[in-house]
């Protein structure tokens, strides 16, 4: 990704974009911050498995989708290079944990998990594993790889694994 | 992470970096492909949580010294921008699993996990919540967090979610 790329696609001269943005690092910071206010809201199936099954089954659909795809491996990399981006990002994701974890929210109040569970630690786990093949190991995701992260993570929850420490 | 750096360190001139790898891309693979060469081992504590526990301390360590977190990091970023690169970190990783799999087969000797249990995924379960906290959300990671992502592996595993899919 870079400054000219990004002025192709819009079709703009790229003094455009560096009289605006300066570089491509504060460019994505802007652009993650402005895409944070975009409501998403959290799945909502009546049950706590449900719920985590189709927030897991989001991430997986979107690495599987070749465009939707694009933007959080883009992200990952330019974060890993530019500060701006790197806080932008952090914010992004926080802002994401903190809407997702309304599920972890709902199933206590509905005596589906027990008090005092990290809420947000929930959603970390259920994300974790398809994140780790894409990013880390570079292995498939699928739906069944987004059931078993959902469950695994349930099942930590459950026992107290993810307890607030 | 360029050339001219690569060629400033080794403190020789970049034609000769580029004469023998051509690429940034194509030297990381060599580097990562003679790196799975070395010996790692996995931790033997006994029990399947304390080998889990130091597998992801392991990870931990990595990831909170400066000069040892620069390498996953670097890694990572390279495989996400150049298919060399990218087969050669997915490559490393799969050694990596395969290594650290020993933990989980020794544990089903031991009567510990139930027979079935998908063994790398038991190990991608320890390390994904790491990874995600550093390379996703940009969260900090220590010892506490070495654990509960080793106990939540294994609490999945032992009911049976982590099976062979």
């Amino acid at each position: 990704m870079t400054v000219e790329n990004v002025a192709d696609r819009a079709g703009v001269h790229k003094t455009t974009v560096y009289r605006r943005w300066g570089t491509v690092d504060v460019l994505i910071a802007d652009a993650l911050d402005q895409g944070r206010d975009v409501d998403w809201v959290a799945p909502d199936t009546g049950s706590v498995e449900g719920d985590l099954i189709a927030l897991a089954t989001e991430v997986v659909d979107t690495f599987a989708d070749p465009v939707r795809s694009r933007v959080p491996v883009a992200l990952i990399a330019a974060a890993l290079q530019a500060s701006r981006a790197r806080e932008a990002k952090n914010r992004y994701y926080a802002a994401r944990h903190a809407a997702a974890a309304v599920i972890a929210k709902r199933a206590v109040g509905r005596g589906e998990l027990p008090e005092g569970v990290d809420v947000e630690e929930l959603v970390r786990q259920t994300c974790a594993p398809l994140f780790y093949r894409v990013l880390v190991s570079g292995e498939p995701v699928d739906r069944a790889a987004a059931e078993r992260a959902a469950r695994a993570a349930l099942v930590a929850a459950r026992a107290g694994v993810l307890g607030a420490g």
